[in-house]
């Protein structure tokens, strides 16, 4: 059984971490940390899993987190950065859910996290967890950056168009939206059910932090310099995230030969549906579930291809992606644990 | 392992089934039907089942379904009743969805649901399929009268004060809600999203189906008369049931006696959660999963007791409840297959 | 011209205040108060005033009440008892949207609002601010209680039947179900999106704050002892609010006699809508008006009358009874300003 | 006073049209009519109605609509373009909310409508409805083709570039969200709450009716051949309409330049509101009302400029429209009887 430990286990991460580790085969949950919430036992914040999860959150302090063999981060920015050093040289391997290494370069970081990086030395050694892209990397990992939710859908929606050289590079569009449960579990006013409900916005157009992200993970697919523009949108439902995809196809490629492109890419990748062409895949179909499901589109045969993307944000989009991974670091079959099916209706 | 058919797979409490099923250790998937649908791969028209379920609707004229063990009606009321004699004779188990056996008096099943009975003759063997009060009947039936949704909710909630002769059986009020995904999935405006969603409202206040269905069950459990006022409303969910129960304790009786009596009375049902006195159970914390969970209050200690009862009316309500049946009629553990956690947020 | 002041403009029932005295034919919006948003334009805080108010908020010493005609206080509990002897005093009417001057009882109000009451020397003169059963006092009034939004629903539902002595004033059941708005515009992760929509509880059960008000209030209409148990709900809607009453007839009178009593008693009351019986009122059939509707049903033409209560808690559970107040207050017709109809869908 | 006639007044902009016209000053609502419900009170299907129209649907047959000034077709298409002739030769104005009179290509209309044009001799002198486009010539109409929704956004955000010719007309993406209620009021399963809550897709992204429809309008503002991508989603509200507009700058120019541009366009338009460079516009701001919003965005001061548009889709996207439109016909004000504030929250 492996020991699992979570750092910051009151956010939706943290809780969506507990559902899908709590029926895992292979796992033991361990501990599970808050600073705010130190002895409170976890099925009373989240009733949902009364009678499934007997711990209570520790504090940081009381809680010795070497004795575990694996430790997830489902903390903001910046924390995962102090304590991975410590796990790390114990011999406890890491999952960082935030951005903290992410990307690869410390000013880039800097710049949009606007907090100095103070383990910059482990910034090389992190493998960015994207299983279907970074699949052997992964299994010889110590230390894991699990992407960003919108970036997941960008990178896996371009990556074969652009490992096969068939798009205008520098004209990548992402028109995307997400469910509200990915601004996380923090009180603010603009989330509220009465501020979101019945509302749609963009937000974030003029520069969103999974910009960089994308942009350096997109570029290292290809030598053609990439440049996106990325708008995310807010939709009011809690779970659930679609990325419109636009790329300019530079070759004459039948509908046919993309279609096979993809389902040639992802057929080894049990996580990574491609619809048929011209489907439209729905946010609900991917609902608890680690599916990414898409689906392309050519409006009027013309050169400009639609790439549809669908995942939960919180599964495949963060927390079922770090357990993709974590089956990945310990030899298990990457589908262990994570087979739930969609909630539909 | 089991052979399981079903019959009306295109609603929702078959694609319930079907989510369920599909992950059921013992139970292999045999055949689905669907007039309408016939020959259509079931993930066409559900892609949540995409790569996880392989058959395709057949016909009812196109398969014989007295090559399963057991079958699901998942139908409207009166398809069972039709095709039941013959399966059973078969020896195949029939567990119905609907209403067809769920009133013994065939009279009173006649004014309320306006259909003629066509197997009057089965009412007596039918074992209402409500396993926490019902639990070794079931073990031996061949034939299941699956609960209704809110009708579940009403006798878990009464049950221990019926039995322990506390309350005036009287002026039982169930004051119930339930999800727009309890109204079926049939093309109808009153449950449009642009009808139902931002908004509330009662219906059926003068006469409801389910009326009947409690009161005669309600009845079992009493030798006083049982009246019974029940009021239901339609909230703007997907899936979840909330019933708050009052109930007019006639004897002096202490608020942890109460408590100790329901945690008594479910202390051997893994589905049923009783919650520490005083607690609000949100319809959230159960969808997904099998679990009902219920809290006991009273206001201003005065001599009304309010029971606030939740479960996701297509698990427990519907379909997750008609597995716990199959799982007892094959002599399962009944939390086989079940063990889903509620998906929250 | 009236000038209106607005003191707390920034929380729900401000910003729906600014909505309908915007286009009020009698009124000039003269100043609006908050003390964290000082010199903010209102409609950059409210883009959808934008073009159409042109105030900014003032922090509460730059500003000078005293040349209003009348003061809207929508602000937390404690705050109108703090102001409103000074605004009287200069010959300012006060019309205060909490609780300060609801509960005639300075201890009932201090035990259930856990602050002192500083300002007991106006409980006797404020006029309780429901039009319908208070319509000459107000008209006199200088200082509004305005009802809590659940009183109001109760109140005019239960009314007529006391008034007329038909029912058991020991046993009265209010089953309520409010949309989210009635938490307000507050940052708390209990109301974000992500945690109340999709979902359904009730909240309170145990004591809610408008019990005592409402209990009062009933108490004023009978001389029998009233005695009522109050179950709020929260209903994953911006706006609405609907109450399920239930009252115990006492005495033999037929369905029509009951309908001609509270068609007879609201026959003036151009913001009640008696529907006819048996009818099933929607929230959204209010949302954004100052209508409340209500319907009766006698289920099984038993003895228990189900009164069904519905109207938008913003406004003819808040700030349109209000502006309903004012009218009067000001000799103008009480439906000026107020004749918006409701948006539906 | 106008006397006006509504042909179909059971749909979404039907009823819209009714809550709009029944506070209109100058508006006399005359005749209604459907098919299915005549003799219904209108009220009876939309209680939101209730004492403010008191009309009841009239079967087509059972009503002379020459009587009328004017009438609008609140139809499916294909309606009105059969009985505009007539009421034309009668003296009445006609303004269609379908689809009829939108495109000036009969060929065009045929092949994306699938039903022959039985009237394409009123092509030509049909207006088409966008009043800040085409004001001039819609106050001498006879004849009104009312612009679909998503056009609307479109065209008022992509025009005063065309007109400037600032961009690429070639490369043009319009990647719409548009809420529920824009699917009409039909009995539907993929309109159901429980199919389109908690959900978001896309649909007809091969091919929509309202890209030629679109397309032709925009190259009537410029001479270089235009080509629109144009990419349609659901969102889980019933109002509101979000368009996110792609345009890649041709020319190097400064964002204020940009701002004043559009700010310049719009200055006479009561109706489009120039929100601050860098907004994020919400529906939620124009629910209800006649506003369309619009903002624009430079990511990474690159040459794409982003355009989001906002607006309610059955107000500026239908009904609100065409009483605007009606306005100008009959010499009022534009803004008459439209001067509705947005519902917040």
């Amino acid at each position: 059984m492996i020991k699992v430990g979570i750092v910051g286990g009151t956010g939706y991460t943290g809780v969506e971490l507990l559902r899908l580790l709590a029926v895992h085969p292979d796992v033991q949950l361990t501990a599970i940390t808050s600073r705010k919430e130190d002895g409170l036992p976890v099925a009373d914040m989240f009733p949902s899993l009364r009678g499934r999860v007997n711990l209570a959150f520790s504090a940081p302090d009381n809680v010795d987190l070497t004795k575990c063999d694996v430790v997830f981060f489902a903390t903001p920015h910046g924390v995962a950065m102090a304590q991975a050093p410590a796990l790390l040289a114990a011999g406890v391997k890491v999952i960082d859910l935030a951005a903290d290494f992410r990307i690869k370069d410390k000013d880039v970081f800097e710049k949009w996290y606007k907090i100095p990086h103070t383990c910059p030395e482990l910034l090389d050694e992190a493998v960015y967890g994207l299983v279907e892209l970074n699949r052997e990397q992964i299994k010889g990992a110590r230390l894991i950056a699990n992407p960003g939710c919108y970036p997941t859908t960008m990178q896996l929606g371009f990556y074969p168009l652009l490992k096969a050289k068939l798009i205008d590079t520098t004209s990548l569009i992402a028109d995307s939206k997400s469910g509200v449960s990915g601004a996380g579990r923090k009180a603010e006013i603009g989330t509220l059910f009465s501020e979101a409900s019945d509302n749609f916005k963009a937000y974030g157009v003029s520069g969103h932090r999974h910009t960089p992200e994308t942009s350096a993970q997109l570029q290292r697919y290809t030598d053609s310099p990439v440049s996106l523009v990325f708008t995310p949108h807010l939709v009011p439902m809690i779970r659930g995230m679609h990325s419109t995809l636009y790329a300019r196809l530079t070759s004459d490629i039948a509908n046919e030969d993309l279609q096979a492109l993809f389902e040639k890419e992802y057929a080894g990748s049990a996580f990574v549906d491609v619809m048929p062409f011209g489907s439209h895949p729905e946010t609900r179909s991917t609902r608890g579930s680690n599916m990414l499901r898409l689906a392309l589109h050519r409006p009027g045969n013309g050169n400009m291809l639609v790439i549809l993307v669908v995942q939960d944000n919180l599964v495949k989009g963060a927390s079922g992606q770090a357990v993709q991974c974590m089956n990945l670091m310990f030899g298990l079959d990457e589908t262990t644990g994570l087979q739930q099916i969609a909630l539909l209706p």
